[in-house]
């Protein structure tokens, strides 16, 4: 199970909630395990998942029919599927079908609800809801089909609610924690692959293709792939490019794909032959700033503190003018979850929250210096999910 | 040049708005060449450009200003660039900068705008359009965001415009024709890389990694890869997974991922060993619908007229059943441009469109039979992007 339903009803009682509904992709996932491909891929396609509050009837999945096929696959918990829309899949005569897709053809023989709203609106009436307070997830849902659901349900209210499944998704399950371990894994797995054939003369668009490869035979999916060398380095999103390496130069990755939907974001560095003192000193600084956040972190602990901490550390350690404003973020299906570890963040840290943790440093004409790790909060400390050190590696 | 500037210079005119502003990541790429890297990868981060009517004025981007390395990029031709949010970037002294980072310095010089929406507003102000018709593309943009527009511009009238540049990108540019041209050719040679290592035993992921891993050789990032063998290739989505290749298994493609920013999407066939008879006559039956269309297809033709020939020649060539909702789509930054090719479409293809044709046919207890070319509409036909023949190919 993906969804913290414990966690979801609490945001939702403070909020008021009788129901919430999901409509951008990472919250769709998330409420059913349903993969709206469609709506991962592209913008504007339409897919809901409407949860009503703690004993106020089942979920249900709103889905395009020709999605019909990721919607019943075994992944999906939420029983009761809308399907709106014509698509046509034929069926063998005279064959027997194996038991999803005997699902399929039960949910084809029956009507569909002609449109995505329609269709939600039909799974709200059938529990009661239509007057009740629905929370409605503002990102996914196109503006027009948001008043739609307006006007067919006058007697409901309608308040925006994505930032009550952001709540939920900070406290991860034990299913999302071993997705994002692996995630996590996979990119510092690759990150390995990357330096192997790192070395004076190759490309960052070598390092990209040995890098994303590694991704890709580990049974991951690219997404973030920031990777520079020299002075390139220090651009902040860095994409590969026809760059050749030299020896000194520094290597900054900042990437991370998706295992089984679930993101990874990590950061490490390296240097082509020996490093200059500066570079050692500043990145032994970020380190300690980064080894300080983490030796901190534990539930209770105020999330500002923490950021305060690692950047006073790498000031003291060897970078007077650090300066930040955040040192790292939560991780789920979506890239950057709650908490942001910034300054004006008067949370704290909780258990079971997945948080990668960041000290980066960009200059211009040097180049840029980071190193991330992810980790999941435990009952004393953290959990970390890499495989190598932040040490500067020597190549 | 990314934009066709007449063709949305008609649709604006068309619109009757004195501005238009890009929002959602597709059309701020379009709109400028700014690949705005975090509202690609998550939904919520705000970038806009915006576009004043014809002989009104400059564009501008309004850009986060942790995204200022993509939006100083030489493929960006907008000049305009107001930045919002705190990014800290150093700067190593006493040395000289190049030319890109000169610029980023520049850039953080200036005061930044705060938040995105103040951004906008300036540039819109500047401009002297705040009494003016604005259209504001309604996918990308928050609906607080809209809200906060809205009451910063209170004598302007803001109208939903996401339509205006679907308008305007369906006819393409000669770099979107390249890059697409590009992105089509990556996915035809991936699918023949994929076919490689297909063999009795092998299972889709061995596919999809050989697939996705030339995909990346190439300069491509996976997108779609829907690979699927024997019965499981009638999932119309179908997600590679650990089934093994049994002799007679059909073997279907639907997949293609970006190059530059712009999707693939095409469709081929293999078998392994002998096809059935029927297997036979009804993929040659997809081929003759997928020839029939394309054989059509010249500027003036009628979209509508071209799924019907294709449907009806799948009918009279071995499918008599065969029933489609659509015969394929454009494509560009959007997997799924304008025109799409239905029934209930009036429109006419148009020279420069860009489209991908297709006769899928799916049927559970069998399998996934699929064709799908992509093309550039020229003057008197099509001048087709494909390295390889829609064959049924026998491994």
């Amino acid at each position: 199970m993906l969804m913290n339903y414990a966690r979801l009803f609490a945001g939702m009682k403070t909020q008021k909630l009788d129901a919430i509904v999901a409509t951008m992709p990472e919250n769709v996932t998330y409420a059913s395990g349903f993969w709206a491909m469609s709506q991962w891929i592209r913008r504007g396609p339409q897919a809901y998942v409407l949860t009503p509050a703690e004993g106020r009837g089942e979920s249900a999945v709103i889905a395009s029919t020709g999605l019909i096929d990721l919607v019943t696959h075994p992944d999906v918990w939420v029983k009761d599927i809308r399907r709106f829309g014509k698509f046509i899949v034929d069926r063998t005569p005279d064959i027997s079908l194996d038991a999803h897709d005997s699902r399929i053809e039960t949910l084809l023989a029956q009507a569909d609800d002609g449109e995505a709203v329609a269709a939600l609106v039909r799974a709200i009436k059938d529990r009661g809801l239509d007057r009740a307070r629905i929370g409605v997830d503002e990102i996914g849902i196109l503006p027009q089909y948001w008043d739609k659901l307006a006007e067919s349900l006058p007697n409901a209210t309608l308040v925006r609610a994505a930032d009550v499944f952001r709540y939920a998704r900070a406290i991860k399950t034990p299913e999302e924690i071993a997705r994002l371990r692996r995630s996590a894994q996979i990119a510092d797995m690759s990150i390995s692959a990357a330096l192997a054939v790192a070395r004076e003369g190759a490309t960052e668009m070598d390092l990209a293709r040995a890098f994303h490869a590694k991704t890709i035979n580990e049974g991951g999916y690219p997404v973030l792939g920031c990777i520079g060398v020299g002075p390139r380095s220090a651009m902040t999103n860095v994409q590969p490019s026809e760059q050749v390496m030299h020896a000194g130069d520094i290597i900054r990755f900042d990437v991370g794909g998706r295992y089984n939907h679930y993101r990874a974001d990590i950061a490490r560095n390296a240097v082509i032959g020996e490093p200059s003192a500066k570079v050692k000193t500043y990145h032994r600084a970020i380190c300690a700033g980064l080894d300080r956040a983490i030796g901190m972190i534990k539930p209770g602990v105020r999330v500002a503190d923490v950021f305060h901490a690692a950047v006073n550390t790498v000031r003291q350690e060897g970078i007077p003018h650090y300066q930040r404003s955040h040192v790292g973020h939560g991780i789920g299906l979506d890239g950057y979850d709650a908490p942001n570890i910034a300054p004006s963040n008067d949370d704290v840290f909780e258990e079971d929250m997945v948080i990668c943790v960041e000290t980066p440093y960009y200059e211009m004409g040097l180049g840029g210096l980071q190193v991330e790790d992810t980790m999941a909060v435990t009952r004393d400390g953290v959990d970390s999910f890499m495989l190598s050190s932040t040490e500067l590696r020597i190549l």
